[in-house]
């Protein structure tokens, strides 16, 4: 270790993203990105702000953005944090929300990104372990914890967990904050976030990544008490006032002004993913339940690793995590349906 | 406080941005944006990306960027982190490199948002004078610390400190990092850049926010020895693995590569600079002599928080701080001949 970093920095363990390969023509099923593309007023939107004013700071505070996500989801503007994707609004949820002395309590399987906030910031985690179905157990969440935080959709399983569930946690948690990651939610899932009036330790998190098909914009926000919210804004304006750039407070209010474009989108997705479950099941896979716009399947015979080896030969990029419990499994990105189809014929070939 | 906070959230002082008013027809002289827009090849490269591609996630080492950035000032890439904005970038540098158990030195009249990185991290800072001519002594950098930041030249004073004085503050902390934020250096200093490879301990920051006309676009850097930036990159990775989007990473390589544009705009604004120095000194003004796009003024009979309003009466915004040796000035930011103008008869008519 260099004898200028900070002590902490040599037991960081960073998050690995999925791999953005530069290679044309491959059927990229491996990031969990909407086959289609934005919406054509998004675009517009962008276009609109592109001139001279690119000089000019964005507003630190994107109001109007945050105006439009709580017109869209009957809330106050003051309940809505915006970041840099949610992956920045997570992170202040750990700094600002999450330092209480006790250990965070997530799933075993999940967002791998949770473990690595929690080494960043030197909160101690704790994995709760999900059922053999895969599933999370509310009662599992009944114990001393700092706070909860899960995906619902949980990622890398796309299993839900009803809101009558969610609820059960948020009740037994009613001194800490409970995160529900709703980056997968669209795809099937039904919103906690008309329970944010009703819980003053509910924080919901989104993002404009999956399906409002800007993973390239980086927009996610959080939504919950407005208390809640002034804690994840001093951090933020105590680490940069602007995280948000002119053309991504334009494009991402014009995603939410398209909301048949969204629906379509989301709906062309769940259909795909119903196609590529049923043709799975029939080449052999187990494919768990999913709400999200990716599924996780393992094949009764043949090991996720090679599978995915074999797969990446033949240009298909899906993603395979060798970890406990999911080593055998594949988690494969709904895509288009020529995308699909690339995929159900590439594994039928192996 | 609310008892979801974290404790430390209570005790944030966050950062206070210049303000950016809502109304048309201002001058707005008061956030130190470049009064030129971007180039116009920056606008063509954004126009290029602006497709279906927004659904996929951007590079997130932002490689080509880097690559461009080191072409341009001689260095190799794994020298270069990228940011959202310099601000984010000193953010990682203070959770980075500047946790040593021993206080942060920096001028008592500075950038304002390093005492706030301060707070955040729980990491001491200390605020050395400048001398009574606002001029940073390297001597007094001689000290003890856990790392050494000003910006050259400073603000909001406008001054630039020799690189030879510079040298000096690296040559008597050789076990510290010493970062040199250089928001402001394209208006008429030398940037320590060509220092890097001879100094271990040495970061320097840019952003693209003054120089390169791109405050709305969200994009700084930092570059130094590769060791530096490996722990730049281990937090940022731990925090967001994806800060700069796929339109601000096209942009801010165009910027890199009309070199013309560059020039003309930092031209236009040091000559403006002259000549609005020239006038205020005319109108009974003390002008420190400034190497960045804003000037550091004040009256010789009126205080500044009374020209500032008076000056905001007739639609020109400028920036007045509050604060202890410096609450007689203005920071004035040079805008275009048309704002400058308006300024000086703004001044003239008091």
């Amino acid at each position: 270790m260099s004898k200028f970093w900070s002590p902490l920095v040599n037991d960081l363990v960073p998050y690995v993203p999925g791999e953005q390969p530069k290679m044309a023509n491959l059927v990229k099923l491996n990031t969990n990105e909407n086959p289609f593309g934005p919406s054509p007023k998004v675009i517009e939107a962008i276009q609109a702000e592109l001139n001279d004013n690119l000089r000019l700071y964005p507003d630190p505070e994107g109001e109007s953005l945050c105006q439009a996500i709580a017109d869209y989801h009957n809330l106050k503007p003051e309940q809505v944090f915006l970041g840099n994707g949610s992956d920045e609004v997570l992170a202040h949820i750990f700094y600002g929300l999450f330092q209480h002395g006790e250990p965070i309590l997530f799933p075993d399987i999940t967002y791998s990104f949770y473990p690595v906030y929690c080494g960043l910031y030197r909160i101690e985690g704790q994995k709760v372990p999900l059922t053999d179905g895969f599933e999370i157990n509310p009662e599992d969440y009944k114990q001393p914890n700092g706070g909860v935080i899960f995906p619902n959709p949980n990622a890398p399983t796309g299993r839900y967990l009803g809101l009558e569930h969610v609820e059960e946690i948020l009740q037994a948690n009613p001194d800490r904050v409970v995160v529900v990651d709703e980056a997968y939610v669209d795809f099937g899932g039904e919103s906690a976030i008309t329970l944010v009036d009703r819980y003053p330790n509910l924080l919901v998190s989104q993002t404009l990544s999956k399906a409002r098909s800007l993973a390239g914009l980086r927009v996610g926000f959080a939504v919950g008490h407005a208390d809640l919210i002034e804690a994840l804004n001093r951090v933020k304006n105590s680490f940069n006032s602007y995280p948000l750039d002119r053309l991504a407070l334009a494009g991402a209010k014009a995603a939410y002004e398209d909301d048949a474009w969204f629906r379509k989108c989301c709906e062309g997705v769940i259909s795909e993913r119903k196609r590529v479950t049923v043709a799975l099941e029939g080449l052999g896979f187990e494919v768990l339940p999913s709400k999200a716009n990716f599924i996780f399947a393992r094949h009764k015979e043949t090991a996720g690793e090679v599978l995915a080896k074999r797969l990446r030969e033949q240009g298909i990029i899906v993603r395979h995590f060798n970890k406990p419990r999911i080593s055998d499994f594949l988690r494969i990105t709904i895509g288009t349906p020529e995308q699909n189809d690339a995929l159900i014929s590439g594994l039928r070939s192996l």
